[in-house]
């Protein structure tokens, strides 16, 4: 009988131990994609890609029984060979082959110059042959970027006693009804997609108190702009026993402040390739829904249309007016109007014109809304009969209510948008491995 | 202008700060949602439930101006005291209350009786109120093992060097076609809910080399069984440059050895309260698929029916032979028949009857999928001609593999099963927060 007892060590050796000066001089075995083949004269140079970068190998003239003239353009291959130190080269070191394998091969040119080091390419291009455009080093860092966040996320809430729940995408009813729903067939019963986990994470807070989940949400919305997509990742969190609403704020300030430095010191090489700089998360100002509308009436000379409203134009100056006063990157945008807010939202009790709830701004663009519930089960039933809604379909959620829940509030970031504002991209595109759209199902 | 700064210290504490000796005689401040009450002549004892487990609370007559009269089951309370050792309390800490106020409260009595040690109800109440039933701390504690497990999945693969994505759920086509397939109306078009990530973790294999997901897929069976969901959480990942399958089982037993250390350290207080024996992950037999069928004809004289399938019972008695034989909780059955399998399951070169592929069996139930895969773009196409397949809907994938693709392979584990093996439950439902099957759309 044969047992497994863990991973065996590998022959073949990653970027990150071959970057080792001590290391000058010994055998070595390395595999990877053929990214790049220079000839010079009797000198070959094949640049490997790898997941940790490229790795540089020189082939001479009879050296190596492997030739030279065998290695092609994305091939896989296995390459045995000498470490030397050469500045010139990438991460500073190169191996000079010896020996070596193919362990693929393509069967065709790649539609997409991929070893360039941008892309000059369509979004619609890029999208279109998206497993080979990621192969590009800097779009492939923008998801390394990606993962950051998600792993900040969750390691930060981890740190904090959230618990990590999975709540179900097909459903009986949307969470926040409405008509931007996909609908299916489920066994010959109508169901929807999720828009949001709201009415399950609000559930598990009367059980776990603070709990999150990163998940795909589904939005039926005909918008066709370069920030919405109609299937993204949200990173959701609701947390029980709060004191205000401003709880909320602070731990999503927290989760900025642990993400960042958590991509400075694991995403270093990412940044750099992207030529990130991380933006300002030590201190967030607030500001009033009605207030910043103001101010940034009179700063940009611009007339209030609607003072229930914020316009994109207006999310955008106000993010520049707190870039232009406070050298400020986010803004949380507080007291939404109660009309703009869903039922289940807290209206402040001060003035229930508006709701105890807030959006965070980042450049300008909303990448997380959040807020106080109502957690008082007959003020939600109050609120659902004042909107003319129907209870109907809500039934679990409100039963949850009627057995007794903690004051709690949560928010929701849209995982693709705060990457695109992190990597200074303008088209959620960009930072969506496989994006939906209105015209995009494939690939 | 108001900042924020990041998460400011709260006043009340949670349990891991309450229980240390050295606060005994401390005033401190706590919250809670009220899970016991019990009254003792002058003396009644509110039992809270905090994240953290259980704390007595004891109001003594007259000494704190919140009554215990006013307190309530299910209430949630702010509750002011001083803290004692006393060794028949949970967690050896009880609060002597001097004060406090009720939070919230609620409108009805619960329909479950949560408070008791074993919730003895009908799976069926169990789910239809499983805002409720979750409270009861078993319930819950299976949910902190479902979340160690799935945080030892992404942390042990981060630790390989694994890159985490996020791939579509809605789509054109299914990745393995098939019927069991959920469809919806895409703004007009025809699209399908995704039944695995198995293609575009593929793709991105030739990107990252290493990718995984932790996502829901969706499965349109009409299984009606204890082990079947059509909604589930599938834990998946895939890996380039692998030189054979065992790569793969090898990268699970470091995956369930490292979870299983995780659990023991950060999950011991839910361990102790289900009462679990962690499997043993140190060495996992392998076993071939055609050896496995007979060793288990012989040992429980059975006849073997079909030898290109397992049925059930077979993966229970091939669980019981090896527990029987080797004292293993798991066992990894290799070598399934070409025609059980995708066709992008790579055949046996020494047996193309057979594929280089496996399942994880637990205890006798089948939690993974997994092999290597056919990386070859030709040789594809020929198993697709061969199975009398169409190209039709998989252009991207296979154009993926015609630029050129690295040996890889990768696996599936669902994550409700193999929570529902670690916890000793019978039915994948008691692990699922809300499952969807073919009754059961709601809550």
């Amino acid at each position: 009988m044969e047992f497994l007892t863990g991973i065996t060590p590998k022959e073949t050796m990653e970027l990150d131990m071959l970057v080792r000066p001590e290391l000058a001089g010994s055998k070595v075995k390395v595999n990877g994609f053929v990214h790049a083949i220079r000839a010079m004269g009797d000198v070959v140079f094949v640049v490997l890609r790898k997941r940790g970068g490229l790795l540089q190998c020189v082939f001479e003239e009879g050296v190596s029984e492997l030739s030279a003239k065998q290695v092609r353009e994305s091939q896989t291959v296995e390459l045995s060979g000498r470490l030397e130190l050469d500045e010139r080269a990438p991460h500073g070191i190169e191996i000079r082959v010896t020996g070596g394998r193919i362990l693929s091969a393509p069967y065709a040119a790649l539609p997409l110059p991929i070893g360039k080091w941008k892309l000059n390419t369509s979004l619609e291009a890029k999208l279109d042959y998206r497993s080979i455009s990621l192969r590009n080093l800097r779009e492939r860092a923008k998801f390394r970027i990606q993962e950051g966040i998600v792993r900040g996320f969750r390691d930060y809430l981890y740190s904090q006693q959230f618990t990590e729940i999975h709540t179900p995408k097909i459903g009986a009813k949307g969470a926040e009804g409405g008509s931007n729903i996909f609908k299916l067939d489920y066994f010959h019963r109508p169901a929807v997609l999720a828009q949001s986990p709201q009415f399950y994470k609000q559930m598990m807070v009367g059980v776990f108190d603070r709990v999150f989940e990163t998940a795909p949400v589904f939005r039926a919305e005909k918008h066709n702009t370069k920030r919405h997509l109609n299937e993204y990742t949200s990173l959701d969190f609701e947390m029980g026993y709060i004191g205000s609403f401003t709880d909320l704020m602070e731990m999503e300030t927290g989760f900025l402040q642990f993400t960042m430095k958590l991509l400075e010191t694991e995403y270093k090489k990412e940044l750099e390739l992207l030529g990130i700089r991380l933006p300002d998360t030590k201190r967030i100002p607030t500001v009033r829904f009605d207030r910043a509308k103001e101010l940034v009436a009179e700063k940009y000379s611009r007339q209030i249309r609607n003072p229930y409203d914020l316009e994109p134009e207006e999310e955008q100056l106000i993010g520049q007016y707190f870039k232009e006063e406070y050298n400020a990157d986010f803004v949380f945008v507080t007291h939404y109007p109660s009309k703009k807010r869903p039922f289940y939202a807290m209206d402040d009790p001060e003035d229930t014109r508006f709701t105890l709830s807030f959006d965070l701004l980042f450049h300008g663009l909303e990448i997380t809304t959040g807020g106080q519930r109502i957690h008082d089960y007959q003020q939600l039933c109050d609120k659902i009969a004042a909107r003319g809604m129907s209870e109907e379909g809500m039934e679990f959620y409100l039963n949850t209510f009627k057995c007794g829940m903690p004051p709690h509030g949560g928010l929701g970031i849209g995982l693709e948008r705060l990457t695109m504002k992190l990597v200074g991209e303008d088209n959620v595109r960009e930072t969506t491995l496989f994006p939906r759209d209105l015209s995009r199902l494939e690939p």
